[in-house]
C-alpha cells in the first residue's frame, strides 16, 4: 500500500495521550465505520467492541492489554490484531522485583511490628548468589532478568520451546519445568494464561518447589490451583507466596490467602493504568505510522494462540 | 618477603567459613602467639583483643567491620589494620533497593490489607523516570547506583568533594545539598557518621525535600534528627519515610514513629551477620594470599582517620 495518513477510530476517546499519538503519528481521526485502524482504549467492555467492529472496515485493531483473554470471542481473521504485549513487561518486572526483594527482607513482617526486633525473627536474605526460576521468556521475563543482573542471582528461565533467554544462564523447555523448579529459591510467573499453563503450578508442581521458596506471581492468578496453593502454605510446602494476581480475582474477603502472614498480596497493580498509558500512547504512534506507512505492526496477537 | 603459608590465628574460631577461607588461602592455622595474621570474627568484644593482640607478634590484623568505632581503642601503629569497609555495600544497597521499590508500589500498605482494594488507594509509582538522590559515595552509594541503573531513574550523588561518581547524572558537593534535595522523589542516606553530617537531615533540610518525597535512611539513625522528622511526618511535609536505623536505636517502643502508615521501621538488618560472613570470609580468604605472597592487603585502615 502507498504511504498514506491513516483514517484511526479511538473508542472511547478518553485520553488525550493517545488521542495525540495517533494524530503526532500522521493519523486521521474518524468513526469506525470508515476507520482503517481502531485503536480500543477501554479496558473493559469487550462485548461493545464487538458491536463496533461489526459496523467497522478496520484493518487493524490494537487492543489496550498485553493477555487478550477477555477479547478472545472477538478476535476474528481478517483482520490484523496487535496488543500491548511486550511494552508492559518493564513496569510489571520492576513489581516483581519489588515483592522479590520484600519477602527477601522480610519486609510484609516488619511493616506489622510497632516494635523492634531482632534480625533472627524473619531471615533476611539476599538475592545475590540466590537461584531465580523465571518462568515465561516474554516482555516481563526478559525485563525481570534485566533488572536482576546488578544483583547477581542465578536465573534460570522455562517456555515452550527452551529458546535461550538472555541473561539466564539456562533456559529450559516448560516440559522439564518439573525438574527444574525444586531447585529454585525465587519462581517468578511470568507467562501467559493458555490452556497449556492454566494450573501449571498445582499441587504437583507446588509440591515439587523448595520449602524455603517463594511463588511469585505477576501474570495471571489462573497460572496457579489457588486451592493447592493454600494446601501448600497451610502444611509449608513453599516459604511463601507473593501475588499480584489471584483466582478468583478480586480475592474475595475472607479467604484463606489473606490469613498467612508469609503471602503478600497486592490488588493487581504492577502495571496500573496511570503506568500503561504512556507506554500504551507510545506502541499506538509507532503502529499508526506502520499503518500509514505500510510496514509491519508491533504486537501483532496470533489468533490461534490466543496471545 | 618470600611467598610462604602464613600462620594465621582466628579469634575465635566459631565460624567455618572462616576457617575454610584462610586454609584455602594457604593458611597455616596457629595460636596468636605465633601468628603472622590475626583475623578477629567476634563482632562485639573489642576489650578481649587487646588482651589477645598483648601476646601476639601479628604483623595483621583482620576487624570484622566495616566501621572500627569500637575498635579504636585497639589501633595502634605497627601493626597493618585491615577491616570489612567497602564489601558490606552491595548487601546494604540491596535493601535501600528493596525499601525504595516497597515505598513507591504501596506494599507497606496493602501487607496490611484483608480486602482486595483499588490500585488508587496508594499510589503505585515506577522508579522508571524518577528523581533520585544518593546522599553518600562509598560502598553503599555506589552499589546502589549499580542495582539502579536498570530501574531508569536519574541519579544525583552527593558527597564532600563533590567529585563525580559513577551512575550519577551529577555528583554535588554536600555544602549545596540543601539547592538539590527539593528535586528528588527519593534521598537515600547513604553517608558515614561524623560530625560534619550528626543531623545532616534537620527540620531545615527535610522542610526542603518535595512533599511527595521519600527519606531512607540505611546509613546511621544519627543523620536525621529523629524529633524534627517526626514533626515533617505530622505535617505531611514529606511523603515517607524507610529507615533501617534509626536515633535511638532500637527504637522505644511507643516511639511516635511507630505511628505512621507512610514509615517502614526495619531494624537494623541490611547487612545481617548471616549476609556478611561470606563476603568478610571472601576478603579473609584474600589477605591471607596477600600476605603469603607479599602483595598490599585490602580494606586498610587509615589509624589517623580511624576509617
Amino acid at each position: 500500500m502507498e504511504p498514506h495518513p491513516p483514517i484511526v477510530a479511538i473508542m472511547p476517546v478518553r485520553y488525550p495521550q493517545i488521542l495525540e499519538a495517533v494524530t503526532r503519528a500522521g493519523g486521521i481521526l474518524g468513526s469506525p465505520a470508515e476507520a482503517e485502524g481502531l485503536v480500543w482504549t477501554d479496558p473493559m467492555a469487550p462485548d461493545d467492541l464487538a458491536s463496533v467492529l461489526a459496523g467497522s472496515p478496520a484493518a487493524w485493531v490494537q487492543l489496550p492489554f498485553a493477555g487478550v483473554e477477555s477479547f478472545a470471542e472477538q478476535l476474528e481473521p481478517g483482520r490484523i490484531w496487535t496488543s500491548a504485549k511486550g511494552i508492559y513487561g518493564p513496569a510489571v518486572a520492576e513489581h516483581a522485583l519489588a515483592l522479590m526483594l520484600a519477602a527477601a527482607r522480610g519486609l510484609h513482617h516488619y511493616v506489622k511490628c510497632t516494635s523492634w526486633a531482632s534480625a533472627e525473627v524473619v531471615p533476611a536474605r539476599r538475592l545475590k548468589g540466590s537461584r531465580v526460576l523465571i518462568v515465561g521468556t516474554g516482555g516481563i521475563g526478559r525485563a525481570l532478568a534485566r533488572l536482576l543482573e546488578p544483583l547477581e542471582p542465578e536465573i534460570t528461565a522455562v517456555n515452550r520451546s527452551g529458546t535461550p533467554m538472555a541473561g539466564a544462564s539456562s533456559t529450559v523447555p516448560t516440559a522439564l519445568l518439573g525438574e527444574v523448579v525444586g531447585q529454585a529459591d525465587w519462581v517468578v510467573l511470568a507467562a501467559p494464561l493458555t490452556q497449556e499453563t492454566t494450573h501449571l503450578f498445582d499441587s504437583r508442581m507446588l509440591g515439587a518447589m523448595s520449602r524455603q521458596a517463594w511463588l511469585v506471581n505477576v501474570a495471571r492468578g489462573g497460572l496457579v490451583d489457588t486451592a493447592a496453593l493454600v494446601e501448600s502454605l497451610e502444611h509449608g510446602g513453599i516459604g511463601g507466596a507473593a501475588l499480584d494476581v489471584t483466582d478468583p480475582e478480586p480475592l474475595p474477603d475472607g479467604h484463606p490467602l489473606w490469613s498467612f502472614s508469609n503471602v503478600i498480596i497486592t490488588p493487581h497493580i504492577a502495571n496500573t493504568w496511570d503506568m500503561a498509558l504512556p507506554e500504551l500512547a507510545a506502541r499506538v504512534e509507532r503502529n499508526v505510522l506502520a499503518l500509514g506507512g505500510g510496514t509491519p505492526l508491533e504486537g501483532q496477537v496470533d489468533i490461534a494462540l490466543r496471545y
